[in-house]
């Protein structure tokens, strides 16, 4: 099978068979297929679509261009989350841990942070000593000590998406849903799921800014994993806001070592109840709880009594990192920073915020990529002081920048403040942090 | 411009601006654009498709991607024939020698035999010392001397053209008309022309095998050439069989001296008709002629004068071959070949034949190639002794093969044989040589 049949075939609107999107995958992965030819059939892919079944096949055949992992000797039911991606998205941190204290085991396999949005890499390294670099058996056997354990993605999970990635983010073919529910599903398999949970964001801060696209997304996603057989449920969820308060690596932390010490703020609700929703689907889904009730009721108990805490520590401390953190998160924070206001220009409500300029201001002054291989400050960050609906006075902070010097101020403040807008009259549209269940 | 945002534009079906796609072959040329990201913009271009004036654009940005020729010193009118490729499509040795002789200058710049077809280059290779790689300077004085030169494709002229086409090649989207237009039409207004002759030929021996194809793809061709300023017009012929007599690279020289010479025998004949028609319209764009019965009248003049001839016997010896063979053809020909007939399996006429499995047969034994860089035994060929619409008997030959060796010819009789349809009925269609003019 050449690459030039499989293109044209594509090209003209043809629907690929499994063993040709294995031929396709297997080229990837032993360097048969030039990178152009890569990118050539990705865009035909792109324009002509995939189908349901080509969407599982394509998934299916990245899946096994690489390493999947057996925690059946775990004799837990394991599960995951994913989000695909938004600004001051920290959910998993408290997920795991959670989720852990309930019986279940989440093999986390997370990514870093690329353009506007974070990463959990990122985020926990912003923990003295954490590891995030585990080899597989390391991976195991963290699970088996604390319940869950977080790494990165290694060569051996899915080679041939990180080359299929690579090339659709240099050719203008990122936003395609079968392409992207292959690179998320192949890489949430290879993890060994009984159940998944996907987070998928919409708003000024998504990748998926039109709420009518992530639901596709979201009803693509579930149906490949359920193809799978993976429980999968899906969540749209809106980013049309920073998640909760802090957008940066070691202020999201340490919002989450605060949430889950039981401190909550009125600005971090939005992660709480995020999580709890996330989690409680988890528990669910592996038949840990029955209705969302009882299972909210089972993950409010073991925040409060400081279960999920305590496999938090167990976790950080098993990968190497500073677990003093859990009692003092404010050893997390740099005090040295820059406090820089951003101020309201007038009196009013906060009637939109672009959370993607919120993002990009963070990952400008080093508390993100902009390149791949970009190093990360994770000790800048943000915190909103006001969100969507809320009122304010003119003068009032919208926000405070936390930076390391004038220069970096002054880059991104104009970029912070006019990422805000401010009407006069109270807005009438609800902020829905949960939009659907799918 | 980056290009992920011209990628992006062109794969969502916008229209190219003349400064994007200019930026686009810029990219190219200069290598900041990777090969990948090439291919997948000719793929979005191949599926989206290019409108007149896109089309136009990147004819002009190709062309002016390298050196563009200027002739006016000449103080003659400027023209060219080019053909979309076919088998034993041998015109171009026999037109640029007539309209020479007619006063106008051909600055000729052919290619080589790729597949099935057989390329200008390799035939003229076959005359003893001939020498098509000529300098700029070398074909000019060529030019001045004898009115016409053939040379090849240099790095300076259209170096865009050049990597575009490999990766067209190895991409599966080489079919495109407003590619094939831009490809082929900003080489030849490198040539710096008054005016331009198209032989766009449709069947089974062209690569457009559909008529309908053939005619979009002429007057795309038209249309641009004339955009460009220079006088253009197409024909649209046939290919439904091989041109002429021969097939293959020596032999099909011989037939042109041959008919140059004044003799003609009933399979020559379609070559001779062919060149007249497109040397004839030449003469007409030029003004050298003003209607088509008179400038076949001149074209048969400088043939039967023995003018072409000496046209050409220059031209060999500018361009270092053996002029000779413009006296004894006979010395182009290879006298230890085997001669191999192929036979009618039955008594009928002649309905069809695949003019390409001619072709290949011929490339498989050396005398074409499969691969760009494939080495061509000029020597051997093959002769047509029936053609459409004769009658044939039950062993009679249609054709032979000169081939070096029993397995050469092993390999291919059944291909050959297989090329030909013979049916009890006499075909009530007509093969008609030119279809139209476009």
């Amino acid at each position: 099978m050449n690459p030039q049949d499989l293109i044209r075939k594509k090209r003209d609107g043809g629907k690929l068979l499994p063993e040709e999107i294995s031929a396709f995958v297997r080229g990837v992965s032993n360097n048969t297929w030039a990178d152009y030819q890569i990118s050539a059939l990705v865009m035909a892919m792109f324009i002509n679509g995939l189908n349901l079944s080509e969407q599982n096949a394509l998934t299916k055949a990245m899946l096994n261009s690489g390493e999947v992992f057996n925690f059946s000797e775990l004799d837990a039911p394991i599960a995951d989350k994913h989000s695909t991606g938004g600004v001051g998205d920290k959910t998993s941190l408290l997920i795991a841990p959670i989720v852990a204290a309930c019986g279940i085991a989440v093999p986390m396999i997370s990514g870093r942070g690329l353009g506007h949005t974070g990463g959990t890499l990122d985020k926990l390294e912003s923990i003295p000593g954490y590891n995030v670099n585990l080899s597989k058996e390391e991976f195991k056997k963290v699970i088996k000590k604390c319940g869950f354990a977080m790494m990165g993605q290694t060569a051996e999970i899915v080679p041939a998406d990180k080359k299929i990635y690579a090339l659709r983010d240099a050719t203008a073919t990122i936003e395609s849903i079968p392409l992207i529910v292959a690179s998320i599903m192949s890489k949430k398999m290879a993890e060994g799921l009984d159940a998944l949970v996907l987070d998928v964001k919409t708003g000024t801060g998504a990748f998926m800014q039109r709420e009518s696209d992530a639901r596709k997304l979201a009803k693509a996603l579930v149906k490949t994993g359920n193809a799978f057989d993976v429980k999968t449920e899906a969540l749209l969820t809106d980013m049309n806001q920073p998640l909760g308060k802090y957008v940066g690596n070691a202020f999201e932390v340490f919002e989450c070592v605060k949430l889950l010490q039981g401190e909550t703020d009125k600005q971090s609700q939005s992660t709480l109840d995020l999580s709890i929703e996330l989690a409680a689907r988890m528990l669910i889904l592996c038949g840990v709880a029955k209705t969302i009730q009882s299972s909210k009721f089972k993950v409010q108990s073991v925040l409060e009594s400081g279960e999920a805490l305590e496999k938090f520590r167990e976790n950080i401390e098993a990968q190497d990192g500073d677990s003093r953190i859990c009692d003092k998160p404010e050893l997390l924070l740099n005090k040295s920073l820059l406090e820089v206001k951003i101020k309201s220009p007038e009196s009013g409500y906060i009637s939109e915020i672009d959370a993607s300029e919120i993002g990009k201001a963070i990952s400008a002054i080093g508390g993100g990529r902009l390149k791949v291989d970009d190093k990360i400050d994770t000790a800048v960050g943000f915190a909103c002081e006001k969100k969507l609906g809320e009122k304010v006075k003119e003068h009032e902070p919208l926000g405070t920048l936390f930076c390391r010097t004038e220069t970096q101020a002054a880059k991104v403040l104009a970029k912070l403040q006019m990422a805000y807008k401010v009407s006069v009259e109270k807005p009438v549209r609800k902020f829905e942090l949960i939009k659907e269940v799918i």
